[in-house]
């Protein structure tokens, strides 16, 4: 499927306080080329491959193919991923008919806060929060893939 | 899991009057780097997302995890993949108490047939059917993720 989503900065921990839960993440690359993204991600209890392709022209849009595997594969599979694995925090933040999706990053990317919201389609408008900062939707120095090689804390 | 596999050149087509059954394959990469490659293959009716660690010294053994997909995701997954996309026909033989998968390769691998053996441990003995041909296990340039980059007849 095509997920459409925009992509911001956090400028406040006030979220935390809207949060209507939490949970852990962790995750790794088979790939990071951004045409051809493989993602190994365990999140809270679950666990999932997902492959992401080339965002269009604003970054908005991008191809996401996801299937829900064991965490012991999911552990196995870390292990085979390239240099730097993600960890971070994530905060689900229901805001009018959208969740944000805030994530606080550790390791060597502490001190970076994104928050992400999926729309219906390109143009759908939505309430932003007074925590929300710069857009930076498309921008590959975010993309998770690039965090993990090239680390916000050697930016 | 680990998988135990030896790789032999074949030398006739003698395997075709032996085979239990054939059918087509169809499989591009996510990711040709053998420490992790990622493969998206169609296989007759049934289609799969598999992920392939490092060798052994030998070539013998290499962890492979693999889960079934559904084959409308595999097409749309096989667009993302990179150049080169291997098609190929695989016969199976039983011979004895072990199963040959003979890969006749088509598009610009063609003239190129490889049997491949699964054993239970790195030291089974197995009957060699007389078109079996110069052993090639742990070759790199054999395995179908470098046969996507460097096709045979490149060689």
């Amino acid at each position: 499927m095509i997920e459409i989503e925009r992509k911001f900065l956090v400028t406040s921990d006030a979220f935390i306080a809207e949060a209507n839960q939490s949970y852990p993440i962790k995750q790794g690359f088979l790939n990071t080329d951004p045409g051809r993204t493989v993602r190994i991600r365990i999140k809270g209890t679950k666990a999932f491959i997902t492959v992401k392709g080339k965002g269009n022209t604003s970054g908005t849009t991008r191809f996401e193919w996801e299937k829900p595997i064991e965490i012991v594969e999911a552990e196995s599979l870390l292990l085979l991923c390239e240099p730097g694995t993600i960890e971070k925090v994530r905060y689900e933040i229901a805001i009018a008919n959208h969740i944000f999706e805030v994530d606080v990053f550790k390791g060597d990317n502490i001190g970076l806060i994104l928050a992400e919201i999926e729309l219906t389609n390109e143009n759908e408008t939505f309430h932003k929060p007074n925590w929300l900062g710069q857009e930076v939707t498309g921008d590959p120095k975010y993309y998770n893939s690039q965090l993990a090689r090239h680390p916000f804390l050697k930016w």
